[in-house]
């Protein structure tokens, strides 16, 4: 058994011809003859590529002029208190819609800095639906408002984009950077975690628009404050410059094919193929909205634990990879972010029809 | 020209053999066919990898059981903020004994969160000597004292320990740690970025004695709140795996050779060689008395501002890489740290040698 395919949630499976050029380079980059992570991040070759990886990030996002993009170090989780500890003004306060376990973490998070006020926007019923998105008419009493349009546990995504008047609009894309157009001039911040669609676990990207940097409050770490960072090229420390490396390869790697609107077709063709098959199937269920289904983290269940059990166990041993759904659920996920070929998702429902057969 | 010596101050030069393992096992880690980058950090391997990664590092430095080893995010500069957000409570101010830069820096940065009073230990005069070290009339005020024993960009040590009476001592390490033995118990907090001895840049270890744990003001990120990430194994959001796994595999490269003893003993024997050439050469010179000597980083100048640049240049061209100093402080650096061979100091001697020669 040699083709494995990972459906890990995070850190997840990278594109493996970016893990055969890192592996290739690895004790010789750029002809030096040592690794890109022995080198200065202040020498000539290190700065180059930052530069081209935020040109290369930016021409793939469609980010305008008018927004920063930072390279940090703390995960999402990180930033759950960067955010507030930037933004919280005059208004003293900020609102979270949560729709889930993420968004809900990153508002008992923003506790410790501020005031919060929480939305729960996913409808009380048999299916995770998300069913109120228009807050234009409260958005005003807020410094921000904070939503995860992806939520990796239970598998909601959130498509359109909430309405928030002129207020500041963050957004936690942690599980679904790059795997869709958005409209970055709806946000005021976007940040995400790198391990998921941008690189290894160690990097955060925080997209943010240029009003918004100058505001945090003394009691902000440096590498945390965003004035500080945008006016450092994002190295007022040493950055994690192995990880930044990997992004950048991500990046090229996406340009090279097609970007992201060509990479949106991919997702939106696997998502198609496995909850059409679900949808079909009287063995597995989901409990999505259509609407909500995210491209990213497919979730199911046989409603048996004992057969979910043996069915990770059993994909395991035919090289599928970690399908073990997160433990406030069980049941399965199946990760399939942009790295994942149509190859693997075949390879699950082949797996999944075969189980089924057998186990029914 | 393949056989370089990389003298960078950090990101710096880490163990070949290490590179080599994790290029040789970057596509199929524990034979998963993944990379150790795309697998869960909760799952049975890498919860492996870690246990291990701890049990030897508390080896490797004589950790004793009452203190808690924390793999976080965010380098030193981050803990710059962490250590006053974890420990400033009653007394509600800090002493930061400041002897170059990076303590400097630190103390800067707590001013963002408490009150701090600075006293520089560094003597005035031709040579930076290091000349006062008893404090422990006056450190009860304090929640803690603070300092760096190891300044990179002057390269100055601090082989003492601050006598602090029975005050909480905390010590940034990240450009000396596990490079000579020392003992922990005379120390509340040691911090350290990986990035010069321990692995790649992008993780952190803070080893912090129990009893200091737990008194975080209620504003502190949990990524680097002391007590929630030592109920978490390091792991309440998703740690820098990678990264982590370098620093398991410079563990074990270190304790095959003989552990922190042995490799203390190596460090001396290379700086013995390098400051023993500059005090016979009437060509280049070292500013620092010689009890504050670092065994890392040992600076040194012609004098002559042109001159260094033509040896900086000249040396990269003969394979000795990343020798130019500071930009605070101008002139030459070779950071010598553990990875270094012997056999990199003795080519680094021979051109001295040689641009001497043809130079003066």
């Amino acid at each position: 058994m040699t083709q494995v395919f990972n459906f890990s949630a995070g850190p997840a499976m990278m594109p493996r011809e970016v893990l055969e050029q890192a592996q290739e380079e690895l004790l010789n980059w750029q002809g030096q003859h040592t690794s890109v992570m022995e080198v200065s991040h202040r020498g000539k070759l290190f700065m180059e590529l930052i530069t081209q990886a935020e040109k290369d990030f930016r021409t793939l996002y469609h980010i305008p002029d008018n927004y920063k993009i930072l390279f940090l170090q703390g995960g999402a989780r990180g930033q759950f208190a960067a955010v507030p500890m930037n933004l919280i003004g005059e208004k003293g306060k900020a609102l979270y819609l949560t729709s889930g376990h993420w968004s809900a973490t990153a508002a008992k998070e923003a506790r410790l800095f501020c005031e919060v006020d929480e939305i729960n926007i996913l409808s009380e019923g048999a299916e995770l639906k998300v069913d109120r998105l228009d807050f234009s008419d409260i958005a005003d009493q807020y410094d921000y408002v904070h939503y995860c349009p992806n939520e990796t546990i239970s598998g909601v995504e959130i498509f359109d984009v909430p309405k928030v008047g002129n207020a500041v609009l963050v957004a936690d894309m942690s599980s679904n950077i790059l795997s869709r157009e958005v409209d970055i001039n709806q946000f005021g911040i976007i940040y995400a975690g790198a391990q998921k669609n941008l690189g290894p676990a160690g990097i955060t990207i925080v997209i943010v628009r240029e009003d918004l940097i100058g505001k945090a409050r003394k009691a902000t770490p440096s590498i945390w404050n965003y004035e500080v960072q945008a006016n450092s090229d994002s190295m007022i420390n040493t950055p994690p410059t192995f990880a930044w490396y990997l992004c950048s390869l991500v990046f090229k790697y996406l340009l090279e094919r097609g970007g992201v609107k060509a990479a949106e077709k991919r997702n939106q063709e696997k998502a198609q193929l496995l909850y059409d098959y679900l949808d079909q199937s009287d063995f597995y269920h989901n409990f999505v909205a259509k609407n909500n289904r995210s491209l990213m983290n497919v979730t199911f269940t046989t409603g048996n634990d004992e057969l979910n059990m043996k069915f990770v166990s059993q994909a395991t041993e035919a090289g599928l990879q970690a399908l073990k759904g997160h433990k406030v659920i069980g049941g399965m996920r199946a990760s399939i972010y942009n790295a994942m070929p149509i190859e693997g998702v075949k390879a699950l429902i082949a797996f999944m029809e075969k189980f089924a057969a057998e186990n029914r």
